[in-house]
């Protein structure tokens, strides 16, 4: 089937799964996560499939080892993708909720409430697991999805694929192709140029990857192509707290986007050699004089600068970094509140280690990635970043001319 | 000055204007009113010459009698125009709102805050008051912004800006080049390439100029390229409530984008005759084998088609229309409801003019225009629709570590 028939085929489903029921969605949701119970096997074996090959490339160097272990799929993960399922089952409705509720006139009723966008285009890398998480919230939120996974899952991918849609074509009144899969790399393209159909392109993968589709798209992409997050050590900060907060957001797990890349500290700060000393205790290499500051290493490396103020440390911020996440360790609730009024990130932290910037953690349930767009939706994305809105207005035959003409007023009223 | 360095400016005038009080932007907007007061009658003497240029224009018939009229400040559009800024700052501030506030874990706190965009690119055509009313707009909501308007209304266009930063500078504490305009066409293609800097598009114009500017930017564009509505006469609508509607909605501004321009009939409705008697009757010209179904008339022409089905109705409105504003003229709840849910438009109503979706109307006291987006926000777009949210994460110390190894575990409790 070529890619534009995919896609009509995704807006017919998206129009027909936007008004779904919650109690058929959930029970499809549940479905797919006994399917993958039972049919565990056959994953692992197109798994192995996957990891056969990518060993290969691996020793050509074709691929590297953290790629080759973001393909596997051991018992770990498969329970983690499974429960994730039944997690998104059991939380709320995204849709339907009214968000307004105005008396516009006596008799004349607006209503705001949301609805799902229509069609998500999905461009993923290595990880398999991607396609049950972004499948389960697409089906939450009633939206149509097109995945496009990288070629070293391919088997994998489509083995899962295989048992979503059969899980879903059990299910009564479910709508045929809210769940489609392309594989070809013609497909990227295609799926860029087609704004007609698609909605909402959400990359999960590297800089690179997210770079080319926001410069070849004229559709909505929401994600984050890098994350350069800092910390700034603040002249009247806890030496014991600096040194775990910076320990933890650079080695917890050096490869995350939220991982920090940029240690800042204040001139007059008083345990500077201490603080670095016990960073390159913990195995993290300084890097005092980095080629440039908006390097995201994704190691245990870390760029150190001293700031002369905490607005040399805000301005710094605000040119190198990438608005994903950033932190001051600071003792002094107002430079506190400074920083986090003026720098312009999706998350800027009093305290606490920039880890902390993911949608599990915020207590969202599920996230579709995290975003540095400065629309639509920020920081980490839940199902609320799936949905969009309508208005609703019912009225009994209500003319604009009556208004105008001054016969009738608005009262615009607030309900409830 | 280059484009780039105006854009920088701007980039940076949003940085200082992100976390300006409420009063000092409510100064700046009465300041800004009352300078318009005082110095109405430059802005007057202005568009005169405006107005002599353009009348050559239209008996060259380069440009229409509609856009002269639209270019023209009368007695009425200037009161409109000084009292739209003093309305603005009449409203709650809609920055700083907590829209979110969650515990993590105990002394842990989760807040998302609404904030400003940041630089807001308009692109206007020649109503000059929409100067006035965008960089009310934009002050109110702590964005900066940069305007390109029409050559029709430069002197007045340059006239408006003078007078707005003449009283800014007034203001102690506002900072510089929060509102700035430019004025070559070269300078639009530069802005749609400066996503760098620019973080939303609006255009106010014509269908050519919103689908040029969306199919020549990567910067994120907040608008409708046209407004195709539909009205829907149910088999069990009244006809008299239903010639009301459609003569109001085709006659009352034949050229509001929110006028509809297609009827669907029941073809069990039993009044037909009567109904497109009336609207003939009201001088709407009938065209029953358009050229096409999606034709924007923008006049006192209506196409006019008959369904079998509410559900033909609804297929024909969500291949055709535009997502803008489409109604139901019904008896019938459930096919009222079944309209509501199905039909994928920013605006579904229930025996009410599509002349109703509009900002003023909806009670959001200023839009700076009506989206048929599916991202970020959709339908007339107040003050709301030019801000995003940050997540604010206040801790004492806590480190990812601690969450990963089980040794903390997380409450995630709605706080208030």
């Amino acid at each position: 089937m070529d890619f534009i028939e995919i896609a009509k085929n995704a807006k017919e489903a998206g129009l027909k799964i936007s008004a779904l029921n919650v109690k058929i969605k959930n029970d499809a949701l549940n479905c797919i996560a006994k399917s993958f119970e039972e049919h565990k096997q056959e994953i692992f074996d197109a798994n192995k499939q996957d990891l056969e090959n990518a060993k290969t490339l691996v020793e050509e160097g074709k691929i590297s080892n953290s790629t080759y272990n973001r393909l596997k799929l051991d018992e770990n993960k498969m329970r983690d993708m499974i429960q994730g399922v039944r997690d998104i089952a059991n939380l709320e409705d995204p849709i339907g909720k009214v968000l307004l509720n105005r008396e516009l006139d006596e008799g004349l009723i607006l209503q705001k409430v949301s609805c799902p966008i229509g069609v998500l285009g999905i461009i993923f890398e290595a990880r398999p697991d991607v396609i049950s998480q972004i499948s389960a919230l697409a089906i939450k939120s009633s939206n149509a999805v097109i995945l496009k996974g990288g070629k070293e899952s391919v088997n994998t991918n489509k083995k899962i694929m295989e048992i979503i849609n059969s899980a879903l074509d059990k299910i009564e009144d479910f709508p045929k192709n809210v769940i489609q899969q392309v594989f070809s790399h013609d497909d990227i393209s295609q799926m860029l140029k087609c704004d007609e159909y698609i909605n909402l392109i959400i990359p999960r993968g590297g800089n690179k990857l997210v770079k080319y589709i926001k410069e070849n798209t004229n559709i909505p992409v929401l994600g984050h192509a890098s994350g350069i997050c800092h910390i700034f050590v603040d002249e009247s900060s806890d030496i014991d707290m600096a040194s775990k907060i910076v320990i933890d957001a650079k080695t917890q797990y050096p490869s995350a986007c939220n991982a920090v890349e940029t240690l800042l500290i204040h001139e007059n700060f008083q345990n500077k050699d201490e603080l670095l000393a016990s960073l390159e205790l913990s195995g993290i290499k300084l890097i005092t004089n980095p080629e440039s500051w908006d390097i995201e290493y994704g190691d245990k490396i870390l760029s150190v600068k001293t700031v002369k103020s905490i607005e040399e440390a805000i301005k710094h911020i605000n040119k190198y970094g990438s608005g994903h996440t950033d932190c001051i360790i600071t003792k002094d609730t107002e430079n506190a509140e400074k920083f986090m009024n003026e720098v312009d990130s999706a998350g800027v932290y009093w305290n606490a280690s920039t880890r902390f910037a993911d949608g599990f953690r915020y207590g969202f349930g599920a996230e579709v990635g995290i975003s540095t767009n400065k629309t639509h939706a920020r920081g980490p994305v839940g199902l609320e970043g799936l949905t969009i809105y309508k208005y609703k207005l019912t009225g009994h035959g209500q003319i604009v001319d009556d208004y105008a003409k001054g016969i009738k007023h608005f009262t615009h009223k607030d309900l409830q």
